[in-house]
């Protein structure tokens, strides 16, 4: 795991610049025993030669057998270890939808319910309404108005929303108000710790008008608060680290983790890979680090596409040459997890990484960039969490511990 | 290491069932150089079927170059860190020869000895005396009677017994009797918390009666004890990782360990594999776990019998679609340590690990069961606690870690 002080400690200043590439859910599996995962089947000329300058390993996202969410595995790719620095579900599905979450800000996730005219809760997920159903509902929360304090709601997904509390003093230790079952009502927000009781009346005053404005709709006529947090307040990545620090991401949830530790979000146009190297390449000048996300390798695989996940994965490497021209002096090519496509969801096999950094790499014997190939090479199994040291590194931008 | 209280947060229903088959004493090594281990020189087709659909990878039972007990071996394949989940020599012996120590009964450890005229220790261990000439012994501490208490005595091996005492307010912090060395008195038993002072003085007064029952004995007169401890407490296995948990061995060590950590015990006729397999095949509907293990392969290995090592594995093999036909949705077939014939005796060498899961695995390019595919395989090379997260992520009974 990443010791932040030895980090600052031990980092220094070099010219090598680094770039990380995720490709989101990048592991895959074969669709029979001893057949080619999506990316071994995908044909990948600048991949294989990057691989074959390089060297290979895998990744354990959190530890053997656990399967992350988006947010900790990027955490963990980012050198926080998941079980160390936990980010609220209210803080995550925020960050998710584009909201910024600040210290002393308070992030719930919501689920839109249906009540009897008793007001028991009859279907705690509103029989999983759709997003164009819920939209509309969302729209009648955002405009709900308390003293003292805003709220800003943004849909999620299907019954789910997330909603941000701002204004002086608030405390996010407050239980969740989903009672976990149906024929009772849903609960009062209760502080869990006393310096949330202002903050735990505040979200009930909100409730109750926002249960209001949605009464008489026929589809969701209540809804639930859970995971209340705040900005888990992270330690500073560029700090951490000493590198002036961009991400390049199409997706609001990658933008939202990489400002969460401190990163500069780089806006562009497009959601291409050739759109968000271009992006590196507009910045290169201004940063040391380089974090860029491409989602649709995930997409894909949840999609259960196992052709359209290889797809995608030929893409960006056709695209590669935009990046290697640039000069960096590490380019990691990385998952934050595994989305095989046969399972068509996050899973926690191992994930293959590609360490390119061509004035100081260890070349080993791998040839191709794959599942199998990244299980013989040099770097081995690791935690995700000890990329970042690799990176920096490779960059020759970490001092020599003790004499 | 497996974080339990994750495992409880994560664990999570699942129609598939897990079998963990253990070859004790699994690892070998080759007679001589680039020769063939005992696992590598069986002929094992089913078991190589199941590497070619499966993945393989290699544990590491404590840490790098610890050879593990018995005991350890197997709590740390039960996702147990052998360091943090300490077993009381005494509580650990007694489980060995099937004695079951509950919470609050004391057991220790005992070796016969001998002492002079003037009570002075002559030898430590009585000249290591043969079970044989150990057994009448024991039969006479066994039935020695102190008021308030009852002490259950059983021979273990030469010189060894185990002894474990029960009546009420009784406290196992007591310091060993040995002195480590002759020509000085055994000690008394002393406690080394307060609270355990009337134990240590109820020992003393069973050590009294007992040296009284064997003084005329010309092999061994008196006796020591050491390792005082009680049920260890160790969190439930069946609840920490949701499965409803058996165990299936011929051996009380190992029966006696299970049981320590809430699995339910077996009981069947015969100790070859296809009578254990049967075992399973009667209980399959009532349990989503088993805990399968071979002793055989560890007492060839200290006997120093490559072949007949070889030929356990054989058996094995040869019984293993007993299990097959059961249909489970995962097979780990692991070892708890190693014990080469070379060595006639446990070793600190990883250990070979195959992971079967038709519906999940990622199956890598190793087609044989043995030390060198494992030591390439997918897995890696990983804690041997890392085994049960894996195994349940396989049988899809762990949801994601956050969102």
């Amino acid at each position: 795991m990443t010791d932040f002080n030895l980090m600052r400690e031990l980092r220094r200043q070099a010219p090598g610049k680094i770039i990380l590439l995720v490709m989101d859910g990048l592991g895959g599996l074969p669709l029979e025993p001893g057949g080619p995962t999506e990316l071994e089947a995908a044909h990948t000329p600048h991949l294989d030669r990057l691989a074959a300058e390089g060297t290979l390993g895998q990744t354990i996202p959190i530890r053997h057998g656990l399967t992350p969410g988006s947010g900790p595995a990027h955490l963990g790719l980012f050198g926080y270890d998941p079980l160390t620095y936990v980010v609220g579900r209210g803080v995550l599905e925020s960050v998710g939808v584009g909201i910024v979450v600040r210290k002393g800000e308070v992030a719930a996730r919501g689920n839109f319910c249906t009540v009897d005219a008793q007001g028991m809760i009859t279907d705690r997920r509103a029989g999983r309404i759709s997003s164009g159903e819920a939209l509309p509902l969302v729209e009648k929360l955002a405009k709900v108005r308390i003293p003292g304090v805003q709220v800003e709601v943004r849909h999620v997904q299907e019954y789910r929303f997330a909603a941000v509390m701002r204004g002086p003093g608030l405390e996010s230790d407050i239980a969740d108000t989903d009672p976990q079952r149906t024929g009772v009502p849903a609960l009062e927000a209760r502080p869990t710790k006393a310096g949330s009781q202002k903050t735990a009346e505040l979200f009930n005053a909100w409730i109750a008008e926002a249960r209001k404005a949605i009464a008489d709709q026929p589809k969701a006529n209540a809804l639930t608060l859970r995971g209340f947090s705040t900005d888990p307040g992270l330690p500073s990545f560029p700090e951490t680290f000493g590198v002036r620090s961009a991400c390049v991401a199409a997706y609001p949830m990658y933008r939202g983790v990489a400002e969460l530790v401190g990163m500069t979000v780089l806006k562009f146009e497009g959601d291409k890979p050739e759109d968000e190297f271009a992006a590196v390449a507009r910045a290169w000048d201004d940063f040391d680090f380089f974090f860029v996300h491409i989602k649709k390798t995930d997409s894909r695989g949840e999609d259960g596409d196992f052709a359209a996940k290889s797809a995608v994965v030929e893409g960006v490497d056709a695209a590669l040459p935009d990046l290697l021209k640039l000069g960096p002096a590490v380019l990691a090519v990385a998952g934050d997890h595994s989305t095989p496509a046969k399972l068509k969801a996050h899973s926690w096999h191992p994930v293959p990484f590609l360490l390119w950094a061509p004035a100081t790499v260890r070349t080993d014997d791998q040839r191709r960039f794959g599942e199998t190939a990244c299980s013989h090479g040099g770097l081995g199994t690791f935690l995700a969490t000890d990329a970042m040291p690799l990176m920096l590194a490779h960059a020759q931008r970490l001092e020599k511990f003790g004499a």
